[in-house]
């Protein structure tokens, strides 16, 4: 367990951004810095890492149930294909859909439009208790934003003090963020847009749009370095490599168990004598 | 194939409720009357129910993605310990959890209570193409409002003629309602409530409250007879034996099962000319 436990530490510690030395351009999508080696190990390791995120996401729930809240976010962000989908299936399906939250945020609606960026965020933070998991989020709007120009530069340039003032507000709400950025190499999508393609179950998956979009990889690396290396003050980012599934739903099933590790959730003591409750039940059974 | 999906069938004909001769205490909540004889055969079942409820989500999701309007929505009702929380582990956590929308309803807030019964309902109902649960729901409205005598009786009275209405609003909608009355014995509610007393891992889902609505056995009883019988106009409802966990899990799961096969929801066609996207990536990818 120790030796478990600090690898899950190192976890962490590997694919945390560090604000002052961004450059993606380094990171390379197909590593496998630490962990397993072949995905039938990496299976293995997230069934085993599943029990224990059920188990804590348990606890959580309950201290939310108690009064409690804490609760995690965590914040899912990649380019087309780098697999924020797969990974809501395979590391969420792990814990009991009861306490999970997902919000997937598409292209804002006329409504979302008209109130500021933030506006369908906050709606969509999870209660106390619950494992809330953002598919894109308010990083969009310093993305796909910037890059289209959908706003002016200096919009665009005020929204990372925003984004840092509203996690650290969600920080003091008791929320921890866990931002995973799914880092996918241009190769790797241009086999996965082929894939989406050439399979007609898979076809409903692909929008043109996604191919202007891969035009622009170069600018969306950008504009991912700047929202990365800017908005690491209230939590930190996580490059994870995403080439290869298997490895980033490992990486990202252990930085959510670190996370939980580190709540460390209990559930709450009885607000009730158990004993009496126990007797009412055994001895004066109220149901006659 | 022919003869799992006759079983479907007859799962949905055997335990829906007949509006005109509901008589609850006749039916056994240890019952099995159809489908698998053991946890361990139910087990291999449900797995297979599993992949097919999970291949049918994506396609309503696509559809949904597609502009597609329809959903499902599984509504949870049942006396405390009557599994409905262990339904929507075993059984949504069979599918994608990014399509699954989980609410649940507990004592309404002062601000739910400002509005009417439904207010708070309305803003739960899945969006097209997601699979939405309700653990708990505006029956609640006709039950512990009922019993407890909430509200005055013509108004709980009055009610029964609003869910009809609203659920038959939502059919129009595009929403697919599978109800599911979880049917529990009274001694099978007292083991569940012991072991939860007894167990430190499981006092926090104990409240000294389950006593006084056992206590009330009976009166829930009436009330969810009439809930039921009356509230059959716009969908079924279903009453699965829950007295046996494995049985409530296969049996919820084969009504979902049969449910979303009635849709046959479709993937949407490609908007765009495959071939075509095939080529400019393939000859033209705009990656530089």
């Amino acid at each position: 367990m120790a030796k478990k436990s600090a690898q899950v530490q190192s976890v962490s510690d590997i694919f945390r951004v560090n604000p002052g030395s961004m450059d993606l351009a380094a990171l390379d999508p197909a590593a496998t810095p630490i962990g397993p080696r072949s995905k039938e190990e990496a299976a293995g390791e997230v069934a085993r890492i599943g029990e224990e995120l059920d188990e804590l996401q348990e606890a959580l729930f309950a201290e939310g149930v108690g009064g409690g809240r804490r609760r995690v976010l965590l914040v899912l962000q990649g380019m087309d294909t780098s697999g924020k989908g797969g990974t809501i299936r395979h590391v969420l399906g792990l814990v009991n859909p009861h306490g999970v939250r997902v919000a997937a945020f598409g292209r804002p609606t006329p409504e979302e439009r008209s109130h500021d960026f933030l506006w369908r965020i906050r709606r969509q933070v999870p209660p106390p208790g619950y494992l809330g998991v953002f598919d894109r989020s308010h990083y969009e709007d310093v993305l796909v934003a910037r890059v289209d120009g959908l706003v002016p530069e200096d919009e665009w340039r005020r929204r990372y003090a925003l984004i840092n003032e509203f996690e650290a507000d969600l920080v003091e709400q008791g929320v921890t963020l866990v931002k995973c950025f799914l880092h996918i190499s241009p190769e790797k999508q241009k086999e996965r847009l082929l894939a989406r393609l050439e399979d007609p179950l898979k076809q409903w998956k692909y929008d043109p749009a996604d191919l202007a979009a891969r035009a622009k990889f170069s600018a969306y690396r950008e504009a991912y370095r700047d929202a990365l290396a800017r908005c690491s003050e209230a939590a930190p980012w996580y490059a994870v490599p995403a080439d290869r599934k298997w490895y980033r739903n490992w990486a990202v099933a252990s930085l959510l168990l670190g996370a939980l590790r580190d709540l460390a959730p209990r559930r709450p003591a009885p607000s009730y004598d158990p004993e009496v409750e126990l007797a009412r039940l055994r001895d004066a059974d109220p149901l006659r």
